[in-house]
């Protein structure tokens, strides 16, 4: 990416190993992420480009010497963010915060949107699906494609809010996390999930992953009306998939005393209400960040190969990697819900 | 209360059963609350004064005519708040937000500094402590008094915080309700407890009830003291008992990537830093609000009957009734942590 709107696919020179513990993965398939709209939207035009791109199925192609859990040849999905899964934070869980993790894109560390990358942390990053990709259908490689952010961002936010059975819970927003948060909550057993989104094609496909409600309104209306489904109580948990102030308000409006908002739309605001008003006075519990997708890739995998599950139902739209740039004008202008990229 | 600094004691009507949910409370033992401080220094001169107090022990004079779990005679323990106690709110544990609840010294409800005060909803309220006031000493009548408030507020913001076995705690603020969050977390398990405050004789008193260590510091310096204390790595809990932001701005200073912030210190702020740079970036857990001590005092009752924990300790000052000004007085200037009331 050279600037807003401005996505160019160029010939680098390929990745190779530079640290032992890397390796280097030909990506099969790829996507674009609603978090890559960001600088899509606002990027200053740059001399250099920005390589994009951080969700992607592979097929490895090289390993540094000291790489013993996958070789060249393998399968592999990889998360979002590259960690050494063996640190005092990735223990906890939250792999995102590795004290030797980073994110693609970022420094000598390529994107995914592109034929070879090179992955840090090999070991700790990449995970073999239990399928060979000769075996693999479309629909199954869109649905392992989501293990490496889309679905299991939705997770994380389901995970940490607390959706559990017997809980109502709010999704707000209708993007790709949100419809993920959705069957996330599904698949967890919550008794009622509200959908608050207005774009009817993407409200329908939220109903067919579990959503039981859909509220169109936002703001006050969109409140009332989620309070008015719940008998006055509000929601056991909100999962706020949007990042905007006016959904984190949405969020406070509509939980329920002693409930929790959890939030995995990156935040485009730094201070919010957090006191008496908001959060304080009705005992909420605000949780969210950059998904730990590692942590819950294993336990997810054999409800994504069994077919119970099929989140890869959320990409509505395949472009070719040389074809990249209208699929980000297409996920820019609303018409495509996410984008998968085939190389 | 009459205004900043203005505390009269003076002779109103005798309250009365004015619904059949009522009981009417002789009060033993009430006490200054450190949120009794807030109108003591800023309250506009008025007037008519305030009813003041919120923490009470008693006896029960008179109930009203469905009340059947108390009945005049009886020794009683009120939590700060009145509530059914079968709301859906009370249900789960946050009666805070019960729907015929209430604060003391609100509406037609006087205050708990009184020899006489009405008590709605008298059976979702009231509770026996199981020993009869003659056979409780003045220590026993301590530690059943903080129940009230004090140290169940403690005992809120180390359960909304997680505070377990093998995790380490940093307490921030060494008033009467952070000491009791530093016992509270170590009655819970906590291996390590780290004690921010500077004021010497009650951080001694925190060592005594449990804190592990003690950090002076404040602002970046005291952060900094905390990381050292941890390896870098930050604490998994942080309980914050101040409420001010730079204690809020302490908290996501020292808490460890994947770890939470309790609050029960009310904030003085309605918005603050919430964003990448503060909670989300590192997956932080913000939680807290007004303690349903109704929810907790089964619970930590055999450990004060029996003497394992003297959470009463943070009473270091005795008035009389006559004499409740000089008690706001002195903590208000810091001379005592917490006044006793005797009436």
């Amino acid at each position: 990416m050279h600037g807003a709107g401005d996505v160019r696919v160029e010939d680098v020179p390929d990745p190779t190993i530079l640290q032992p513990t890397d390796a280097v993965v030909r990506v099969v398939r790829a996507c674009v992420c609603g978090s890559d709209l960001h600088p899509y939207r606002s990027m200053a035009a740059a001399a250099h480009g920005s390589a994009m791109g951080h969700e992607f199925l592979g097929v490895v192609e090289a390993v540094g010497a000291s790489v013993v859990t996958v070789m060249p040849g393998d399968f592999v999905i990889s998360p979002f963010a590259y960690q050494d899964n063996t640190c005092a934070f990735c223990r906890d869980g939250f792999q995102t915060s590795c004290v030797h993790g980073g994110f693609y894109g970022h420094g000598d560390v390529g994107g995914g949107q592109a034929e070879l990358v090179r992955v840090p942390q090999a070991d700790g990053t990449l995970v073999q699906p239990g399928i060979a990709l000769a075996d693999a259908d479309e629909a199954m490689l869109a649905s392992l494609l989501t293990l490496s952010d889309v679905f299991l961002t939705g997770h994380h936010a389901a995970h940490m809010g607390g959706v559990a059975p017997g809980r109502t819970v709010t999704v707000i927003g209708d993007g790709a996390v949100g419809l993920s948060a959705v069957l996330a909550s599904k698949r967890l057993g919550a008794e009622r999930i509200i959908l608050m989104g207005r774009h009817t094609s993407r409200t329908d496909l939220g109903v067919e992953l579990g959503a039981t409600d859909v509220v169109p309104e936002r703001g006050a209306e969109g409140v009332e009306r989620v309070l008015d489904l719940t008998g006055g109580e509000g929601s056991h948990v909100v999962l706020e998939a949007v990042g905007h102030m006016p959904a984190y308000e949405q969020a406070y409006g509509v939980v329920r005393p002693g409930g929790s908002i959890s939030r995995v739309g990156v935040p485009q605001y730094e201070d919010a209400p957090v006191g008496f008003g908001s959060l304080f006075g009705k005992n909420v519990v605000l949780s969210g960040g950059p998904a730990p997708v590692r942590a819950y890739i294993e336990d997810v995998l054999p409800d994504v190969l069994s077919g119970r599950i099929n989140p890869g139902r959320v990409f509505d739209r395949t472009v070719a990697l040389d074809d990249i740039a209208a699929g980000y004008q297409a996920m820019d202008a609303r018409e495509a819900l996410k984008v998968m990229v085939v190389i």
